[in-house]
């Protein structure tokens, strides 16, 4: 079966996925797997139709993605900042589906009140502004994004990501499984994923933004942050073999603001041996959360590609990333491109820190296993660093394995072999990453819709 | 060594913590031991000094509670809700200390930014709310809460714990390690202990809030958290022997607004061997934490005191925690009223919850050691309960060591009955809970300072 036919076949299924209301497309169900009840797969996700439409932009089709944006924003609520039962001011949904009710259909939004476990999605609203800002670049239609309800949108996104709360750090504070790691996996407080889409959020809504009386505070109060939470991503979730040693010799209980180890990070908490081991000489990465007596030291996907993506590592720091990609590929790439986290959470670990989640299992689901959807981001990162054989590598991988097993959610085991076991199939991310990784490397024109210069004022 | 003296000795200990501001009474430091250089012990914190406060409210010396009450008021930000590096308005700091300048002194506070581990006060807003309302219960001075500086500085903590966020719970999100436990011990997210005080200080701001048009928004807003508060944490926090045996046999993985088992916890992450075996047919508990597949099963003893003082707990529960802590005396109490937390996380657990941190060791400091200062807490709940033998007995067996050990700050091991490892001796907050448990079953009039109705509307 040739390459043509495979992006064909890709096209077909993924046309399948479109969803209409009121007789406009507006957004991609999640999965159309002919064979498991859908549950919540018949529902178009905010984080997943990111891929879909990046594409579709491409591809100049953007009416759907004009569509989307604007459907959604209606359900973002835009009053009630006191009322807790209501969803937050500013939030965005983390999917929505077509109702039906007597003559006529309505958009039905879940903002975690229908989810399992009730995550929040704190991430949604994030990639609605990354994702407008890549309508905007490829449309060049900047009326959208200046009509008030637009800008109102966006400020309100930005207050409720601004308002800072009991700690004083610059990242943002989000409860337990509130980004694409929906399930219980450590990932609470200030993890890495959702400070990435953070940073590429706040970037993306000072160019949207109209410098006006209106948006004034809120711009300022954007162009505050951004210098801190880029100095604290960059330097105190940084791991590499130079400050992996400094970490090793940390001096403990060190009260006051000259303290060097401001987060007490206790060296007996850190895989040292496992980590001077695996970490490459050339190699380094953003850790995956940050806290009292807490460094992460898992590699999450998501932060790492999107900070690079995003500018948030600096050239040095994208290129270390990519080294590590690359001179780790069995660990992180494997069969199948690429590991959402490395490594799973093994024995007591995964049982302490998931709750015992058997779906995120050592080495399947979030927990160490192989998501085909970051293809594409990994193809933006390489690319955008001058490093495509990277991603003309992962595409080549991808392709062997994507068609032929009907496009899964995801693969499982530590190099990526398995189909995951709770995996969908013709999962719609799947087959749009693997179009989109394609389109990008084929005309990296069009990279410009999501990355970001390292200047930004 | 007669019972009197013991309490005269304690007396003199105290006053000579009392720390002085422009010649004035304004609050008590952490800790006067002569053996230990000071660190931060020489502050003054909010929530130790609510122990003082109380205690100086009951013997009729309200002006230093009314100094500090005016004095961190003062230090509270009111503005700069979009700043990141400051303080956000309506947050108090963890401790204050007397700094000199050429021409006078004047207050420094620590918002956590000074603190081992960066760790957010979130309780201190909430501790000083319940203050000010026993100060006004106390003295009948009304009009210092209806002075506008009050008014406001009750309504920006409000409004700080009141704007929700990404999660749609009735429960105030704080940071890792924001309350007295101010390391990292698994109460990130939604902990109890901040929970409970959550409530009493909504109750507390009902009673000080002037019904007035600038205070109508957020009285309904209060108005508005509390049931669904009550409810969340009467139902899905609470654990007894029937409630084990649903969470047992909890359904997972369901969706939708109709599941069950909301939260998604996994019944392997339950040790319900050990619980079936600990809990007593009669006693029953809140359960420490509640997340996303997460139901923390230990015991703490702030938020569960605090939650019979403020009649979070119904009457039932209230009996059933009290039952709890006799049945369980052995245990919950041992050689020195009484365990922080109970059990004691130990070794991978300890390693991967604390970050393995040497000072919460198992059964050392906030990791299962044991704190006389909560002697007044168990003393106020068992006596609104009616169960004052409780209190006496606990009350005697601090009476065994306090004095003769120097009022230590913990106690360690499994039964309480080592000096903490690192503890402070002349702990402030140790000596006051002694005198003040001792002066509320003494004249039990005075519970009224701390202790709520059932009702509240």
């Amino acid at each position: 079966m040739g390459d043509r036919s495979m992006v064909e076949q890709a096209w077909d299924a993924l046309e399948k996925t479109i969803i209409f209301f009121k007789g406009k497309p507006v957004g991609t169900v999640a999965a159309l797997d002919p064979d498991i009840p859908a549950l919540n797969y018949d529902q178009c996700f905010i984080r997943d139709f990111v891929s879909s439409a990046l594409l579709f932009l491409i591809k100049g089709r953007p009416d759907i993605v004009r569509n989307f944006l604007e459907e959604t924003l209606k359900l973002q609520p835009k009053t009630g900042q006191l009322e807790c039962l209501k969803p937050s001011r500013g939030l965005m949904p983390a999917s929505f589906k077509i109702a039906s009710i007597i003559g006529g259909e309505y958009l039905k939004p879940d903002f975690g009140d229908h989810a399992i476990g009730r995550v929040a999605p704190a991430d949604a609203c994030l990639w609605w502004i990354i994702l407008l800002r890549a309508y905007v670049i490829s449309t060049d239609d900047r009326a959208l994004a200046h009509r008030s309800d637009f800008q109102e949108g966006i400020r309100l996104i930005l207050e409720l990501c601004l308002v800072t709360r009991f700690d004083m750090y610059p990242m943002v504070l989000v409860p337990d499984g509130a980004s694409m790691i929906d399930r219980r996996m450590g990932l609470y407080g200030h993890p890495l994923d959702i400070q990435s889409l953070f940073y590429a959020a706040l970037r993306a809504s000072l160019e949207l933004l109209i410098p006006n009386q209106e948006n004034q505070m809120i711009i300022h109060a954007v162009n505050n942050r951004l210098d801190p939470l880029l100095k604290q991503l960059q330097e105190n979730y940084w791991i590499d073999p130079d400050r992996l040693n400094v970490i090793y010799r940390f001096q403990v209980e060190e009260y006051g603001e000259e303290a060097l180890n401001q987060f007490n990070i206790y060296s007996d908490s850190i895989p040292f041996y496992r980590l001077a081991k695996w970490l490459p000489e050339a190699g380094g990465y953003l850790a995956g959360n940050l806290g009292p007596s807490q460094l992460d030291c898992r590699f999450f996907a998501i932060g790492n590609l999107m900070a690079i993506i995003s500018s948030l590592a600096n050239e040095y720091q994208s290129h270390r990333i990519l080294n590590l990609i690359e001179l780790r590929w069995n660990d992180l790439v494997g069969h199948m491109p690429m590991k959402l986290c490395y490594p799973a959470l093994e024995d007591a670990d995964w049982r302490t820190v998931t709750g015992a989640d058997p779906k995120n299992r050592p080495w399947s689901y979030h927990n160490g296993g192989s998501w085909p959807v970051l293809l594409w981001m990994l193809t933006v990162a390489a690319r955008k660093m001058n490093r495509a054989e990277l991603a003309h590598h992962a595409i080549a991988i991808a392709e062997r394995r994507l068609l032929h097993d009907h496009w899964p959610e995801y693969y499982d085991g530590p190099d990526g072999r398995l189909i995951g076991k709770e995996a969908r199939k013709f999962q719609t991310w799947t087959i749009a990453g693997y179009l989109l990784a394609k389109e990008l490397l084929a005309n990296p024109h069009h990279l410009n819709l999501i990355t970001f210069d390292t200047e930004w004022c």
